[in-house]
């Protein structure tokens, strides 16, 4: 069993690169014994303790240690490098879920052998990916992708609480993780950013049809925003290579431009919804079965608002899964998965 | 000055994994000497000799080989192995467009230095690629994407010409390179689908940035296809990336599935039309100028037949350029252009 060290040297406060230290505090079967972060020394997390280095967290016996901040681009904060040498020389496993790749470092990969430490890349793609083989179009498993109108609002939080709700009714459900912190909380999968861009749809491909081995129900961790500026190719990928049946549409309530591109706004939610209907491949027409509101910086009477008023302009279910549990989206999906199976 | 020696085993006679020959033959500055495909060794093509072996070509001269065939994925056949070491053997440089790397091979790169020749990866990203920075939204300089309805229709052979247009009207006009093949052809750009698909956005935005440094016009040739099932990530990373201000949008008449994959029909083009420029970012909406009509496969009356055709359904100006000329098409990206600096 693995105890989590969560490194957050001066983030774990912001909730915008904290993603990954959220996602496996709240949904790995791994616990975090402590977060790093000199900046909140003393505090708190969710109950977890914060610590100032990794000498203090060492007395809560952690066995890996998780660059938890997600930048933009995945580029690695020089200063980090310090830390992670600090962690490998206390032979804490190292888990990266960033683009630069620790085992790329002779020196750091020297250091972990020296200590008997282990490092791991969770966006290091396998080596040997292609382009689909159009097994997607042939699998039993019902597929559901999360999208949603920019990145980091909480797609991936979406498909593990719907996850969780259809094993709670006792379906074979299972999470399939696209990103390093879907992979650090499932321990398989490809982080679909970081393949050769011709293998996007090859990768998303291989992933349903592992995750078909294991359930007849996929909820399909989605990836980027597709009018997002930066990392709409792997958005496309995503959807056309795991060619799901229907689409869960995720969207941050209030937000009407992409988070650190304002000059890139948000259209309407319908105006979406048809976006991704259109786009979806005509051999696999998907459509969007309800909208995943996240109302976090609300107060309950808005949120409840907000869930009507999305209601209304979409026409279609909508909530907050966290907030006021999955049941009511993860009926609109069966709804359309009915409808789906019936044609 | 090179010397092409096109390495074309095989192929030579397949229009569809001949691209990167064709493209090569018809629109380098470097002049191709002879083709390599031993099963055709005798014949010629468009008045270039056909040889058997690298020992026959050498006779005429050749300074370069090229990897002149783009498979499905871009993995090295691997029987041209051998037929490479030939080439590095007789100190012919090598140019290689696939995803796998020559110089990554070090029995290959030992080779290449034992026999003073270099070896080139048309495809090899720039290491420092990162998401875009938005100075794609700043630049003086009008863009245009070609976009399409499959692979390997035309996409680079119609920027390739709308491009000779505009110098030939005396505008300072630039091709943007962003394939294997546009790359051997300028000599520089960037292979966009063998990016990290978290860096396609920004690895295009760079290209419009580099391209606007030598012209006020750049044709940015297109790749991929939205609704292709392998490849539409890479399309809507290179959209987003070099923010367009118009498409034309490539089809090959007649065809109404997508190449290789019968199962994913090719929708109509005014379909197409509506769903490109609804993908367009809306920061930087852009729209469908014209079709460009490959009618290789059909004889004139059919081919006046499917532009008319063609213009009717969408409402555009249609035309074959490699076939009819280029003018018309230049002259409705022109009105599309007019339009919009106006509004």
């Amino acid at each position: 069993m693995k105890r989590y060290l969560i490194l957050a040297e001066g983030k774990s406060g912001d909730p915008h690169y904290g993603k990954t230290a959220r996602g496996v505090l709240r949904y790995s079967q791994h616990p975090t014994v402590a977060i790093l972060d000199s900046t909140r020394a003393g505090e708190t997390e969710d109950g977890i303790p914060v610590v100032g280095s990794v000498n203090d967290a060492l007395c809560f016996n952690p066995t890996t240690a998780l660059v938890g901040v997600a930048t933009q681009g995945g580029r690695f904060p020089p200063a980090w490098r310090d830390l992670i040498r600090s962690c490998v020389a206390k032979s804490l496993d190292v888990e990266n879920g960033l683009h630069q790749f620790l085992t790329d470092d002779p020196e750091l990969a020297e250091l972990a052998v020296r200590h008997g430490a282990e490092l791991r890349d969770l966006r290091r793609p396998p080596a040997d990916l292609d382009v689909p083989t159009g097994e997607n179009l042939e699998l039993d498993a019902q597929v559901v992708l999360t999208v949603g109108s920019d990145c980091a609002i909480g797609k991936m939080t979406v498909s593990l609480e719907l996850d969780r709700e259809a094993r709670e009714r006792g379906l074979r459900s299972v999470f399939v993780p696209t990103g390093q912190t879907g992979i650090a909380i499932a321990g398989w999968g490809i982080s679909v950013d970081a393949v050769v861009a011709d293998f996007l749809a090859g990768a998303a491909e291989r992933l349903v049809v592992e995750g078909a081995e294991e359930g007849d129900l996929l909820w399909v961790e989605g990836q980027g925003a597709l009018l997002h500026p930066a990392y709409s190719g792997v958005t496309l990928g995503l959807m056309h290579g795991s060619a799901p049946h229907a689409y869960v549409l995720c969207h941050l309530a209030g937000s009407n431009a992409i988070e650190g591109y304002p000059e890139h706004p948000i259209p309407a939610l319908s105006e979406l919804v048809e976006l991704h209907e259109r786009a979806s491949l005509p051999a696999r027409p998907a459509r969007v079965a309800c909208i995943a509101l996240n109302t976090r910086a609300l107060g309950e009477a808005e949120a409840r608002a907000a869930v009507a008023e999305a209601e209304e302009e979409t026409g279609l279910p909508a909530d907050d899964p966290v907030r006021f549990g999955a049941a009511r989206l993860f009926d609109a999906v069966l709804r359309i998965g009915a409808v789906r199976t019936e044609t």
